[in-house]
């Protein structure tokens, strides 16, 4: 963005959308540290004039204890600010009556408590980290491959992300997996599903133009949020470094 | 095909090429089981003026482990006539001077014990089941990711195959997780690639239009088959029956 296209976009904005790993802090063995400056970045954020929300596809814990996480490291956050896709997809399955076969991180079940889950009708996939065996993704495939119009909602579509000691597989390869073996398209739920932004822009009451959303990476924060009408802007930080331009 | 066709069919015909998975045997615990009727069929072809290969996409054991299992259920099989990925791919990258990321079941490894692995250039993936651990996976990532113009060697490009126990993903679907991740696209050895069915018929000293190709998958055996020019025939025994048409 050229210098003066910038300073009009700053002038006109109402609120700031913030991604979280990669941006705030990079994820990895005891919880992940704290990029140098964020937490101070975050500060000054909050005692401006603008709307802050907090924008994640984490799936590997609660919302409660990844915002008592980031508290930990000095981030001033409510659980109310943040935006994940498990509530979400929480919400979708009770409005259409479905039933989930979860494919996901033991840290993030919680939020399913409250949903049935006996004779599944649909799968969910998030960032299952080591629970991606092959022997549950054949469970996950035997629920899909047995409907007759089978439902896969993939909580994200990230390719990967960066832990403190290296690139991690994300949901988006899994889901790209179970996409090619019962051929079907996931329904997306998270960045950059236009429906996920908007939830969070209701949450504000502002306009997507009014709104500059901050990410590390280039497809689910920068271009998802430019498809909603908002701004994007691409941090040098998290997985930016170690990607090339054609594997974003 | 009409009867007149397939009489017509017959006729010309000078070889056959058998799919053994879900043709001859279904594969399961214990090495798996000779479908009904399935040796007498083989030991009448044999007896026939008709050439016989067999073509799989099998890289779970090496072919002499393989051909011996047959052999045990009854099939008179050589180790000669039977084509599939692993000694292709050890050619190919033999003439390419790469060295090899393994991610494979273990049973096959012995298939490269004469390959240079050190220092890996590339990555080759077979059907490794118990091995698509999320670990393995990012290993065989974090070689691609690495390399300046990533190479991933598929052993065949199934969604699924059938065990005795019922369904299984195959190596399509997470040759497809390590695309996406990497934003490439895999070179397939193995059935449907028509290098692969290519170097049967040389074998055989036969023009594609005098064989028929007999499997249990519309894409990988009949679908590859046809755009070599052969002639391709779908059995109603392994994966038949479980597929539905848009998931074959």
């Amino acid at each position: 963005m050229a210098e003066d296209g910038w300073t009009e976009c700053v002038r006109s904005l109402k609120g700031v959308i913030l991604d979280m790993c990669g941006v705030l802090y990079d994820s990895g063995a005891g919880g992940g540290a704290p990029i140098e400056g964020s937490v101070e970045a975050v500060k000054r954020l909050k005692a401006s004039d603008l709307q802050l929300r907090f924008c994640t596809n984490e799936t590997q814990a609660t919302r409660e204890k990844f915002v008592a996480k980031l508290r930990r490291m000095g981030f001033e956050i409510d659980v109310s600010e943040v935006f994940s896709p498990a509530p979400a997809v929480v919400s979708i399955l009770k409005q259409r009556g479905l039933r989930p076969h979860l494919l996901v991180h033991d840290d993030v079940l919680p939020e399913f408590d409250g949903v049935e889950k006996s004779d599944p009708s649909c799968v969910v996939i998030g960032d299952a980290a080591d629970n991606f065996s092959y022997q549950n993704m054949n469970s996950a495939f035997h629920v899909l491959i047995g409907q007759e119009k089978p439902t896969l909602f993939s909580m994200g579509r990230g390719r990967y992300y960066k832990e403190t000691d290296g690139l991690k597989l994300d949901v988006g390869a899994y889901m790209k997996a179970l996409e090619y073996a019962c051929d079907i398209e996931a329904e997306v739920v998270g960045k950059p599903a236009p429906m996920f932004f908007q939830s969070v822009l209701n949450d504000m009451g502002v306009q997507p133009q009014e709104v500059l959303m901050i990410g590390d990476d280039l497809v689910n924060d920068v271009g998802g949020a430019q498809q909603c009408g908002m701004k994007g802007l691409q941090v040098r930080t998290g997985k930016y470094r170690s990607a090339k331009p054609r594997s974003i």
